[in-house]
């Protein structure tokens, strides 16, 4: 299995993916919160990328079956039924409903890696969920860091590397394909003593803090609570049956 | 000092760069050949974004002072009198010469960081050099790595986590103000026993190998063999008075 990483979705083009299974990583908090939505039974996630998109799409559905979330640097959006903590996402708001989402990288990030073979959708705590789709799958991967407003995010590059390095020790023979995924994984090695440490020192977990969104920082870094993994299909991330 | 990081220009936008000193590094070549080139005696570099570009700036400019140098895919473009590799730059070729340089990424970001307050070109062969002129200018830092095609290249960042390094350790207190710029330091520390080794493990040097250049390699990976910074002035490189 070929793995390759990018640090941001800018610049990744299509011939970059093709073929492959695209691996979408927002640690702080899309994907974090797609994970936990939709084990709270949402029935599905449709991301989008503007503010715009958010409200004419949520028009078109039936509103009672709709939850509008996402934010804007990092902050609930006026009119949205919920934010991007992972804490609002919790079954009474969530059960059997559509998510739209509108987040500032993740959504970007997951539309970006819908235009792949497959893609999946990937945090700390849904990581050998994750893992074990993408053995079933049995393509090559191409992980897809949603960063930060175009730049680099240290928590999405952990959470690829330590994809990384579960995927070459425990799935069997892989081969790095670029410089990202050795930098990625050095970096997850560095790290993985106190990964919740180093969430709290990214640039984006000190945003997060002094928003008071300390708790979603200690939940976001927790590996393995949750045993799904969201799957892209037709324009939306879900559970397959 | 406070010192800020990008692996790539992609997404920098003016507020992130503004007031700030911007030296960027395209170690594999643009910036080692900038360097080598004013260092040979050539009169000013004029980066350009496109083959277009390059080919209607050397219809204005007077033929026998200009020298078009560049490549795509690594390779000397056709019509070209020079490509991009440091051995090209010569005193016989370059000396009193105006160079249009339409690299593929380095241009790209030597255009961006001259966005900034000032703008320095920076590689291994001039990294002490460019550290005493930013120390002279005293301002912030944005170190801009060209990257490759919009994604992350290792020995972009390990020059820039050099820099860093140099900076906090001999330029005094320095504020490192986000994660890309801890983990280019760190990459350092990791690769600082043997550069050039980490330079031909890198996506890009591995591909300079394939099309013959491993003597670039060699080059390019050499700290501190000129003692010159080349300058952003008026849309172009030069050396100032």
């Amino acid at each position: 299995m070929n793995i390759r990483l990018f640090f941001t979705p800018a610049g990744i083009n299509e011939e970059q993916i093709n073929g492959r299974t695209a691996v979408v990583i927002d640690i702080l908090r899309a994907t974090t919160v797609a994970a936990v939505a939709l084990s709270n039974g949402a029935r599905e996630i449709i991301p989008v990328a503007t503010l715009g998109d958010a409200a004419s799409l949520r028009e078109k559905l039936e509103k009672s079956t709709v939850q509008l979330g996402g934010e804007r640097e990092g902050k609930k959006v006026e009119g949205f039924d919920l934010g991007n903590s992972p804490f609002e996402y919790g079954p009474e708001s969530v059960e059997s409903k559509t998510i739209i989402l509108a987040t500032t990288n993740g959504s970007a990030a997951l539309l970006k890696g819908a235009e792949a073979q497959q893609c999946l959708s990937c945090a700390f705590v849904n990581i050998s969920a994750t893992m074990k789709k993408i053995l079933e799958i049995g393509e090559d991967v191409a992980i897809i860091c949603a960063g930060n407003k175009g730049g680099f995010s240290l928590e999405d590059a952990l959470c690829g590397g330590m994809l990384v390095d579960k995927l070459g020790s425990l799935g069997g023979p892989v081969e790095l394909d670029n410089d990202a995924t050795h930098v990625a994984q050095a970096l997850y090695h560095r790290h993985k003593e106190d990964l919740q440490g180093a969430l709290r020192q990214s640039d984006h977990g000190k945003y997060l803090f002094s928003l008071g969104f300390d708790k979603d920082i200690e939940f976001c870094a927790q590996e393995d609570t949750l045993s799904i993994c969201p799957v892209w299909q037709s324009g939306r991330l879900t559970l397959p049956e």
